[in-house]
């Protein structure tokens, strides 16, 4: 358990006091960490202790790396914070990602590290915002926030691309991820991952990830295809066939290789 | 057809007409969205309704998003804009470019999308800027652009490289051209591609890429080899050897696998 | 040898004399390039020749490129100069770094090109602070650089990873060192490597390199094994066994194929 956590008996997942119980194990991290390293102080409390949610504080953190000279941060804080505030999904998608990263990612050493520094999860919930307003015909809205996650993060996620909870995209460098890809829930996307195209077919052209799938480094899985609930893709792999479920998928083309049952803790 | 896309009778490419008819249906597509997302007017008129024409639209983004505290955006603006202005090679480039994208990525909804939007297209009209210099040696600045385009835009083009029209650089991020490599017209390469050395040889180290050739994601192709025209590269294929006209390579080490006439379209 | 070199009788590598030397070329060649082009000068003023020390210089740079609007230029600054002017070991290693680029690299064209452009020169050097940080127990900002780092070069380096000197990143984009990796001397990274764990163990879970190693662009090499010194790692590789000195590995999963007996030239 690393220094400063502050463990306490944790409500039940997905429930509404568990934004509330981990919004309060930030704070308390955000605060020991100020004390501990004067320095970071006037950070951690523009970012984190000089807010009195998750959301106002993601919404100001993301609306600083997400804004331009052109694109002002006053207007995506706005943007972010009225999609968080209005939709419990999101909300509850965002605590998930949270505890994903948390319990999946052995260098996550608090939730607070994680909602400060892995430019995956930001890039993940500004995705979901991205989302809803494209599914709201906010397109060219949706479409310039996609590229500002591409500049800024290096991660390039389509915005009608439907994403569950549970999310760990892990240094995140490189994924991309196209307009008709769906990823379950209590999936693991490590960095350089591609949930791409064949450029053979029509409209429906991007993978389908089931549940608790472990997606490797460098793995460019391309096609409507669909990749099982519980398989496991390795690193580096190309995968362009069915993947069974709980089957792990090797090489380039991809090979099956037999069935696990979980995928494991990884970094 | 997207919504709000303004089909007319298209000129001939490469026309002088032409790059008016691209600049006309941005303005139209930019002041379609504007009214209809107004959290975007502001954006929409400073990156496009304000100029009076294309390359004073692209100068404007570029020097915006190049910029750092050190080196200016209206030092790269002008700069931009005097490339621009001056070279009727780069600008008939930069139409190609646009129509590229428009007619090869489905995802691609409009040319306005493309030139906000998209950082492959981005970083490729700054290389072609910084080759220019190159060519006058005025190389310091020159690969000045050059680390700035990769720090934003995770794009790394060696200003030497040579560089056709038609290109599509499609999601872009990791990709890595080196110092002698030249690339053909109507070209499409994928994110995470690398033209690169083999660490093996002198001065002429890098591939020569023919017209129409499409590069899938992933793709690392090494030394001074020939792809031939209409040549496709499979994802994530390492490719060493010459690979001949309308043939496919895929794996690693790249093996041939048959001749087609043209790839297609893809994402 | 490249125009505006100023080739003299270097001293012997890792003196004391030799970080003076190598700061006069770097001088040297600031004040002939803000000469031969205006547009540079006042960023060359401000980045080399304002500066009496490459400690000044270097953490000037570090300092504008990493600020955000929450985490200041200033306290970076300062932050960069007081490990630099205290800890003689990353001195050497920053001039060995740059001696790396400068010999290993044919596109480096002078100390002052990679001092000012090379995003994996730059994200080495603030990672050797942020490790700093990390051994002396101040872990939430060597974890808030670590984010910096890869937000900007897109280089993400855990800050307990241990690196040695006379390191090349050459490319830089999406590289991935993990927590508990360890890197020699004189060794030489392309962009796209990922020195990663395979999920499977505990504590101790990445890769150690030897001194010499040469790892190609895209390789990926996972798990707590070791490449012995000299090894050279093919392109798009992934390793997932130990690999004897001077010896190949290439191929996915990477096979070995041979011994050589040093690293060549490479970009």
């Amino acid at each position: 358990m690393p220094a400063g956590e502050y463990r306490q008996s944790s409500p039940e997942p997905n429930s509404f006091e568990e934004a509330g119980w981990v919004w309060g194990q930030i704070k308390a991290q955000a605060r020991c960490d100020a004390e501990g390293e004067p320095a970071l102080a006037s950070y951690l409390y523009s970012t984190i202790l000089s807010h009195s949610s998750l959301e106002g504080s993601l919404s100001f953190h993301l609306g600083n790396k997400l804004c331009s000279s052109t694109l002002l941060s006053t207007l995506l804080y706005d943007l972010f914070l009225n999609s968080f505030s209005t939709d419990a999904n999101i909300r509850s998608a965002t605590v998930a990602d949270l505890r994903a990263a948390r319990h999946r990612d052995p260098a996550c050493v608090s939730f607070s590290h994680c909602l400060l520094n892995y430019k995956g999860f930001l890039a993940c919930q500004a995705h979901r915002v991205a989302h809803k307003l494209w599914t709201q015909s906010r397109r060219p809205l949706a479409l310039a926030l996609q590229s500002r996650i591409s500049d800024v993060f290096a991660v390039d996620i389509h915005p009608a691309a439907k994403i569950g909870k549970g999310i760990l995209f892990d240094h995140a460098t490189g994924v991309v991820v196209g307009e008709t890809a769906v990823i379950g829930n209590n999936v693991s996307i490590l960095h350089r991952v591609t949930l791409g195209g064949t450029g053979k077919v029509g409209s429906d052209r991007h993978p389908k990830i089931g549940d608790g799938v472990l997606i490797g480094a460098g793995a460019t899985i391309l096609g409507n295809i669909k990749i099982g609930e519980g398989a496991k893709i390795g690193a580096g792999s190309v995968v362009l066939i069915d993947v069974p479920p709980r089957t792990t998928a090797v090489g380039n083309p991809a090979r099956l290789v037999g069935g696990k049952e979980q995928p494991t803790k990884h970094e």
